[in-house]
């Protein structure tokens, strides 16, 4: 079977480092070009930082992009409340030897999508930033963009504000052009993300586990709940991990089609994904697909026995 | 058993008739102060005498003050669309002898609501603007004010445009002031009252029954549900009638208390009734009971129920 | 000849005193019908209980007639930083005898406006909210009204704002409906109140005259200079008695015929009074005389001659 | 004498291209590193075979590169109502077969700037879209930028609305993102470009001289000079002359420095160069240096000269 190509646009972050994980221990379906860094969760030096180090750890390495440490317009509000102060506190990283291997994610991106024969699916875990910027300034990668799987928003309530999901509240004007371009959209949002969800019981198994990865991700996961579960939540959900496993197994997600709009004004609705759910009315253009459930059940396993074969692989 | 106080504020229109009938029918349970029009539906001369031929029709009467002919700050856009020219489109009403009470329905309200020992619950059908000014110029009826049930807004989807339904939309400010009052607020939405549907099948068994008031419910009807299948309508919710059922019916409705802000802004969510839906959060104020279920049988038969005794009263 | 009826909206405030002032000194020509209070520059309790110490101290009475306590839509935001902890900070004023004659300024300004044969002018010094409402909710005194003389606003710079002035700033959309009510609008701006300064040698000869209105004025300056000078002004501008010298003295002013339209967004150019200074396009509907030039010596001759006349009488 | 390095961005264009003119008559001052066109006046495919062109009827050439089709975020809307069809109507200019040197300005812009031992200014006659995101995409640039010399906004009144000039309405988001660089901004806005006129006298001087150059003008300004005189202009702005000038004869302009704030919301103020002209407020940190007035003599006769001098250097 022929891999499928795919870009990662990310600010590791934890759970962009789950979603990376998934990516990688898929390597014999997936060909990844290339890791892009941009600000988010954290400022663009720390989550590249991040990114560096995580490989330096694994012993793993993909090509690594450094893109925008800014949004398009507005000024950046990072993720830092959730992340803690590195972006990805909890593991105890070794001091990074990867280097980057491009300053410039959108030369990166254009060059990695423009060489490969077939379309890649470009995957987004961060504000969309570099997606949005990558498309206004080198529209001629469009056609090679089979569909754009990201991690933003919510048809039903939001995060950061009732409203909007961060990354997408983050830059609400780069999420615009990406919504508006006429690239096919999976959305996972809020909606999907907070199905996609971790128990304490998930990660007590991770820490029985122990080996490289699943120790690490016990860890890492440890400290990621102590925002959650101070803010009210009962469970974990591990957002950006969608973005990927609908990639390797859309069977276990469901999810409407709709249109989408981006609201970038700077009102109280500033970075909501406004969906047109009137069902009575004839949509013509929907430019979303909104993944609205999946089988929890069968993402962790799926994503359990990722960790564990990268365990085995770099033991 | 003691009677409800009500007023009635209004911008008659095919389903406010259907509840001021719903009202009329139960003046057993409630003591209806009077009803006040408002420009919606159609303009403020158009309803209010709409008002005037029903109740010259029926040979009912109860006071009727004439309240704003535009909302508080924008312009007038009215639902002409809906219910016709008339406002009121499909029944040949006689010639209305029966005169306006008051022209000025903010100080009728006052006084009707001050002159009374109990509180009194304050039903709106139409655009908020009367309620809204009443609430700014004579704060000192709040506290005569039990509650306010009214039909506008929505939860999940809007009508006149994704997002906001028509009622919230036509006078958003107006909105603001009666969510933003203290006064606890039950909201029919479209949540619930697309639910509250009639069907070809009910509308055939009024016309079999041909009453005064079957007979020109079935008339009204058939004109109403000739726009919304044009626009794709399966059912052909009764909007305004919620708002006077929960009244006498509390039991046949579910609902969630929730947070709502109005929209006021110019943006592509003007007039959204934004409610916040995370349920992770402590939410300390509440300001809404959003009503989102009916059980339509119910509904049905006890608003049947009411026209057939008006039948026989007016016989 | 005949004298000009006036109705004076005011929330006192040093320079509105002076602009009190001004009319009562002027009651050979200005029939005052009234004075009403409203929310600005301190609380609606505030100002109120600052005209009833004026008027106790003076001994000198007009109707007084309590307006809103808060903006139509928008929360309060009080200009206290100018006028101190009273509104009107600075001279110590005997326990008020004077009483309120109503307690709903609508109705007052109403019944007013339509007891008078004559058309009035309307003089309003503090938010537009009154005034608003009063248009809205009593159309048909529009007809009674001559024309609107108004401290607030601004063709070019702002104060609270770089772009908007507190009056309207405070309410925007009150003065949205005020400036689209068809009225014809003679608006002191910053750009003319700025021209009508008092300087400190000036506060110095009314300190030197010392009678009783010119001694009390005095002392109120003094304080209201405190404020401007910590901000950077060389001068202390006399906004809201332009209004009132407005309407007795007109030939000491220039201005230009604008279309200006009110900004009720909530960006950065909230409250702004947007006035279309395009020479080369036709105005077909200008709505505003914008005062925009004044002879400052005259003003501070005519103002101090007033003030002489009032310590005559008063003595 | 050291020559100026330029990159000069812009829409031609009938200004545009005088412009152009004035900068390629002083190559002795100006080394002209490039031409980079942007969708603004007309089409990004009409302006940039405009610029063509011209350089194939005047023989000249400079490096051309092709900039953006369209604004950062929202929708193209060009300005053909002034400058027609092919959006520089008037002339009958011969087969372009001068070819394009870069299809990407970006990359054109940040090879060009890089390239510069010495800093280079940056002339920007259209919509801000390039200058915007070169500056987003590769702000490595900034260091070589020593000012931005843009024609656009106006600090007293627009055109294309009451309150917004073309240039920067056109792309709000992306002026916004220039004035917010720190890389210093002279704006020849509305304010002095329309004291950059010239009038029908004049252009009958350019029609008498019918050279090469000065006969091409003449008849590009008759076209120029009909949609400004069906405005209702009485003499017309050479707005774009504006931003080379200023870099040549600096001394002929007077301006002030500002804190500009451009308007990105989509309210009446969208696109409005937000100036705070409050005097009296210490401005710690002025963004641009807003011309206000030019020796309109001196501009036309500096202007003259250098089509006469290319007259004469293409005879």
């Amino acid at each position: 079977m022929k891999k499928t190509n795919v870009l990662i646009d990310c600010d590791p972050g934890h759970d962009d480092v789950m979603a990376i994980l998934l990516a990688l221990a898929n390597r014999d379906r997936l060909n990844i070009l290339g890791v892009s860094t941009v600000a988010g969760n954290q400022t663009l030096d720390k989550v590249t930082l991040n990114l560096r180090k995580l490989y330096t750890y694994l012993g793993i390495k993909t090509p690594i992009a450094v893109g925008s440490d800014r949004p398009i317009i507005k000024e950046l509000k990072t993720g830092d409340f959730v992340h803690g102060e590195s972006g990805l506190d909890g593991f105890d990283f070794p001091n990074p030897t990867v280097e980057v291997d491009s300053t410039n994610a959108l030369l990166f991106m254009r060059d990695a999508l423009l060489n490969c024969d077939e379309k890649s699916v470009l995957i987004a875990t961060g504000p969309l930033t570099n997606v949005g910027l990558l498309l206004r300034v080198f529209p001629e990668v469009k056609e090679k963009i089979d569909y754009i799987s990201l991690m933003g928003g919510s048809v039903f309530k939001g995060n950061v504000t009732p409203f909007a999901e961060y990354n997408i509240y983050a830059d609400p004007e780069a999420a615009h052009i990406v919504f508006n371009s006429g690239i096919p959209i999976v959305m996972s949002g809020l909606d999907v993300t907070h199905k996609a969800y971790i128990t304490n019981e998930d990660i007590m198994e991770l820490e029985r586990l122990n080996g490289k990865v699943t120790g690490m991700c016990a860890k890492l996961l440890k400290f990621f709940t102590k925002f959650h579960t101070s803010e009210g939540y009962k469970n974990f959900p591990l957002h950006d991990v969608c973005a990927v496993m609908y990639v390797l197994n859309k069977d276990i997600f469901t999810g409407q089609n709709l249109l989408v709009q981006i609201d970038t004004s700077d009102t109280l609705h500033r970075g909501r994904t406004a969906a047109d759910l009137r069902e009575w009315i004839t949509h013509d253009s929907t430019n979303t697909l909104a993944l609205l459930d999946v089988d929890r059940n069968k993402f962790i396993e799926i994503l359990f026995d990722a960790f564990e074969k990268l365990d085995s692989e770099l033991a």
